[in-house]
This record gives C-alpha cells, structure tokens and sequence, in this order.
C-alpha cells in the first residue's frame, strides 16, 4: 500500500555508535535514502561528490538557502553545512524514506519546516561518559585538545535528547540495531502515516456490499 | 530502565485474527496482561472465573461502575460487560503492558479514560470482507442468521478504523504478528513513555563532570 516517505532523523553525540548503525540500517533496508549535506568546506582527499558531501561554493550555498532549498543549514567554523530539500521531496514522493545524521540544530530545523509532521526523531545515548571517551580515544586518530573539544560538543548534544520522539541507549549494538527497525517497522505502520488506508477501507466496504 | 505500563487496545471485526495475534504476543512476551473482563452474563460451560471472565452479579457490576472502577463498560443483549481498572493500574506500576480484546466503544471508552495518554490503538483488518465470512463459515458453529449478523457488526466495527493510532491489514498471521511486535517495541521506546529517562541523563552528564 502506497505510503508517504519519513524523514528519520538520527542524532548522538560523536562516538555513541550512530554512524555505524545508521549503515547498518540502510543495509537492513535498501529502499532507505541517506541525506546526503552540502557544503561549502573543500573536499578532503577520497571524498566523493554525492557520496560524502555536495559540494560547492558560498554563492551556490547562499542561492539555495534563498530559494528554500536547504532544510536546515548552520555555519560552523566558516564553513556552511546543510541539507538539500529537492532529493528528500522526491524520496517521499516514490514513498521512501530519509535518514538524517544532523545534531540537534538541525533536527530542530528539520522539524519546525513544513516537512515537519512526516519527521520519527530518535536520539542515541552512550551507556556512559567515559565510555564514550573511550570510544572516542580507540580510533585514535585525535589529539587530546580535539577529544576534549568533542567530549563538551556532545555534552551538549546529550542535553537535548528530550526533544527526541525516542531515546536508544547504545549499551548494545545489535540491540540497538533491533530497536530502530522495529521503530522503522512501527511508524510505517502508523495510521496517519498511510493516506492510502481510506480508499483501502472504502474498496473493502464496496466490494462486499 | 522502569517505565510505565502501558494499555494496548487491539480492536478488529470478528474473524480478523485478533484472538490468535493475541495469544501469539503474550506467548512472545509473557509479562504481557491479558484484561479479563467482567461480566453479568451467567458463565458457559468450560468458562474459568478470573480466566474468561470475573462474573459478578448486576449489584457488583453497578457498583464497580459507581465507583469509577470500570476503564470501560457497556450492555449488550441484557448483560453487563466491563474492564476492571485495578488489575490495570497495579500491572502500569510494575512496568507491565496490558492487553485489551475490545469493540470500538470500548476503545473509545479507554481513550477517554484518565489513562488515555497510556494507551496504544491497533486495529486489524481482514483483508476482504467475502474471506472474514469464509473464516467465520469456517468455525462450523454458527447458523447463517448468526453469521449474517456478525457481518454487519463488523462493517460496524470497521467503520471506526481511523479512530486507532495503527492500523494492519492481516493478510498473513506471521508478518501481522511481526508487525505487532515491532509497534509493542517501538511504544516501549517512545520517551514520553520513559518517566525515567530523565533521571538516567542527569546521571550520566554527573558522573563525567
């Protein structure tokens, strides 16, 4: 039955496990469209257009800002970041899905727009701080000043998870990984989700009168 | 994580699956509750008081009925038939979801109750209204003017459909009893489920200040 596609917007602080299983999500279901951002900030090497980032430069950011077409933007350390709305519009048309990886001020954005009502918001905790430091410190590719900086970016993060539909501790992946198809399954099933229901409804009435 | 019970309504017209779905999810997840209903309808043979139903006197149901002691109550051909609050608000306490086998009036009811923002709704539907007659036809116990009239009660009971915050077509038991998993699961996760959330976050942002 034709349904109209959600925006599911993940966020977490960094090192709580989102990316990963919002990969793993994706491999789950294949129909799932990855957001991928825009933005202004020059391409690092093995960065593919498309693929990690839209890239582009600060009038072309500007213009589609102007024409309503970023969803949510926000400048961070000069360098403009957003989320291109045309690509969204078309996956809800087709009745798939988008999955956001944007922090709180983007999923404040994202549901105040007039895509707002078609928004599941889900916030994923670490089990723990220090933990989460850990986590941070194992891919070691950080020096202590940026794992300091990260560590207050996600206590801040952390303290708007009550502007979330659902909250996920990530003490455990797998389960983690569970609870989000089954959030997934259940919103699609969800009445006001599905406006095809009604002439599902109206034919099953007819056909047997 | 302590969180509150919750009451989950499943309504659907008779012969839709509802009863096997129903004992299918308590045998998924046995701290499940079954709400027995009470009833002044004189027990039939094999009927287990407290296991079909509590069966009182007029008297003790009116007085339960005063007493606001009914989340739902209605007369059908003479008999009283009710959902007692208690055992409801003892199972929410302990963190235990209970189950409703409900008309829409009774759904109504419950919704309306003091514990409505407690409640999730499910209403399945058979996939055609010629295959809910051929189920009913099927169970070899009812006379045609039996089964005619149940076919008008459930165009009745279909009729209410977009009364209920989920809705499933039982085209197939194994991926209906999927799908009701996954909304048990995903309620469970809601924050505004989870008093205790708030709590776990204080914690976690104290313990790494």
């Amino acid at each position: 039955m034709q349904r109209s596609g959600l925006l599911i917007i993940i966020s977490s602080p960094s090192g709580a496990g989102k990316s990963t299983l919002a990969r793993r999500l994706m491999e789950w279901d294949p129909t799932l469209r990855f957001s991928v951002s825009a933005t202004t900030r020059p391409p690092r090497p093995g960065e593919v257009e498309g693929q990690h980032y839209y890239f582009m430069d600060r009038a072309a950011f500007d213009e589609m800002v102007s024409q309503n077409q970023m969803l949510e933007h926000a400048e961070v350390f000069g360098n403009c970041y957003g989320s291109p709305r045309g690509p969204v519009e078309l996956a809800m048309a087709e009745g798939r899905d988008t999955l956001f990886d944007v922090d709180w001020q983007g999923g404040q954005q994202i549901r105040a727009s007039a895509l707002g009502p078609h928004v599941v918001s889900i916030f994923i905790l670490p089990p723990s701080l220090p933990e989460l430091e850990r986590r941070l410190r194992s891919r070691n590719q950080d020096s202590d000043e940026v794992i300091a900086r990260r560590m207050l970016k996600s206590r801040d993060e952390i303290s708007h998870w009550a502007e979330y539909d659902y909250v996920l501790v990530n003490d455990d992946i797998e389960a983690t990984e569970a609870d989000l198809r089954a959030i997934l399954t259940a919103e699609r099933l969800r009445r006001d989700r599905r406006p095809a229901l009604g002439g599902f409804v109206r034919k099953l009435m007819e056909d047997a009168a």
